[in-house]
């Protein structure tokens, strides 16, 4: 819990995954969770589940004291999200309105057109989902760990700010803050091109007559595992951003043309280099990619053969260690069929080639 | 071990990461593993590592009788893969030559430009790989599961056919009978063309400027995982296939600007439809793909709401039993914070409904 929690009720308004999960997660925080959705059912099986109880009242008019939310969390699908956003906003004329949608600029829009309370909506996107929908797919734990967006605009209050990112924090999740074009360009980049491009390779797997797919590997499932992805939630979130999908798909069908080109005819003056010049950029690229443990430090591995004679690791990480070389990380395997065993030793790219030196100084066998 | 195998041992020219998982896995076996590499420290390492021993003659003209292979692996790189059929061909007249390159027709072709023995090369390529390679990289279970295409030509005998076929089962294969164009027609579309377009996402990861990739989730790390193959390896593979890759690649480029012609105005007639269909033919395409066991049956789950009361569980299994109804996967889990127990059964699709008026007729909650 945050200092910002007050003893007043969060409303989540929309049970499926996330709203499910927000309330699950502060459930287990013994905050007082109210649950609203427009599907009694989905609102009976998250109340069931144990996200929260059902709220009694739709509006300050008609709610009891200790009904009247602080903050409401707006957890609805993207195309109705603005307009729930500001029903909210004059629902709770103190509350604190925040929504999950995977866009940000829409609902926002939505909120100045409409005329609403600016300076009590904050919106915000958890980066955090499952492959499957509805109540019983939240999880407390979804947002533990996971960047949580936070975007305010020109009005947004301090309070308004902190009541948001409290509620982020309390859920585990660590504040991005960004502006709503800011989150909308980074997701379509990070979430919306990649899952058309998954989808469109998967797509091209419908004309496959010589049973193709027989022979699929992991490289083939990595890239069309999201292709399996909800068509009528992910027709909304493209809606609310397509020209900024659009730009970075022409951009993308540019460069498929360009090895399509070069593919054409290898033996033409350039084309070799410039699958090669692709495929470098494209390790550039995804060396980007923070860690699983949000790391963008990569170590370099050295492989060395160790005998199966007792000690022979223990010389060899004393010797590295004498060498004053730090290693990061470890692995030791032994082969089924193999007469030895290999101790590949991650560390940084800085200290490899000293490495290198001070085994084969000592004796060992390295892997070129 | 098939009975095709006899004691005359095998060659493998070529100790990279495929060389050595055959030589590791013919070795485990007990059979006389040869080894011949361009690279003497690859060579050394390999035979180091147990892949083999060194080969002590080139040719049949120098060759001790016991020296002298009944079947040659080559297992170089693809842009030399033709010529070292060609010399190993020529080297070992009574031998039978396969390769092991990831493309079909290229060597094929040069086999029959050089006029050399067709009737003795028969191609092949295992359906297997590390992100990793050289020969510390080769485990002899490496193949263990995976497809091995064989590719026989018109020339090809049944002797030729045995013993190859014999040295994919040897190793733990499955054998799938292919021409070399269908191979490199399939192989196009699973392998040759999800490499390029993963590569082509992640290239797109360098122009970010708003840090998107720290909000980078599981969808991203997929779709660029394998942005990350080594562009030497890639440029000749692609180059030996060219052609049929930049066919696909066009037709996905058409995909990719159609929905970027879509998604710049959402408001347009039919740009929501057009969007979602290709969703839904990506959610098709996906589906072919079979499953980790090979399997293209897919079950449908049923998740029902099980109160932490001590039988439950059993009364539940009781009652689909008493239905008729075989579970085909079951998935059970308890979400922190929850006040009860999801139970996920996963039937035949077609049982699902009968599974569904069951469970209502006796109580039990389902999600919807």
């Amino acid at each position: 819990m945050t200092p910002t929690r007050t003893n007043s009720p969060v409303l989540v308004v929309g049970t499926g995954l996330l709203g499910s999960s927000v309330g699950l997660g502060l459930r287990r925080l013994g905050v007082d969770v109210l649950l609203s959705d427009a599907s009694p059912v989905a609102l009976g099986l998250a109340a069931d589940y144990g996200a929260g109880r059902i709220a009694p009242a739709k509006s300050i008019a008609t709610a009891a004291p200790e009904d009247v939310p602080q903050i409401v969390v707006v957890c609805v699908p993207p195309d109705v999200a603005g307009e729930v956003v500001v029903s909210q906003l004059e629902a709770w004329p103190d509350a604190i309105v925040t929504d999950v949608t995977s866009v940000k600029v829409a609902p926002l829009e939505h909120v100045i057109d409409a005329g609403a309370d600016l300076s009590r909506y904050v919106g915000s996107h958890p980066m955090a989902g499952r492959e499957t929908g509805g109540p019983l797919a939240g999880r407390a734990d979804l947002f533990t760990g996971r960047p949580w967006v936070v975007a305010s605009n020109e009005k947004t209050t301090v309070f308004g700010l902190q009541e948001v990112e409290g509620l982020a924090l309390d859920l585990g999740s660590s504040v991005v803050s960004m502006t709503a074009e800011e989150h909308d360009d980074a997701v379509a980049l990070i979430s919306h091109v990649p899952q058309l491009l998954s989808t469109a390779m998967a797509e091209r797997l419908l004309e496959d007559e010589t049973d193709a797919t027989a022979l699929a590997g992991g490289g083939l499932r990595d890239v069309t595992r999201i292709a399996a992805s909800d068509p009528t939630l992910w027709s909304q979130i493209l809606a609310a951003n397509g020209p900024r999908v659009a730009r970075i798909l022409r951009l993308l069908a540019d460069d498929i043309v360009d090895l399509a080109e070069a593919l054409e005819d290898m033996n033409q003056p350039g084309a070799r280099r410039k699958v090669a010049e692709h495929m470098l950029a494209g390790n550039e690229g995804v060396a980007r990619i923070p860690g699983k443990h949000g790391s963008r430090r990569t170590f370099t591995n050295v492989t060395v053969m160790v005998d199966d004679r007792p000690g022979q690791l223990a010389r060899l990480f004393h010797e590295i260690g004498e060498a004053g070389i730090n290693v990061e990380e470890l692995d030791i395997e032994h082969s089924p069929g193999a007469n030895i065993g290999l101790a590949t030793i991650g560390v940084l790219p800085e200290v490899r080639q000293k490495l290198l030196d001070e085994l084969d100084a000592r004796g060992w066998k390295v892997a070129q």
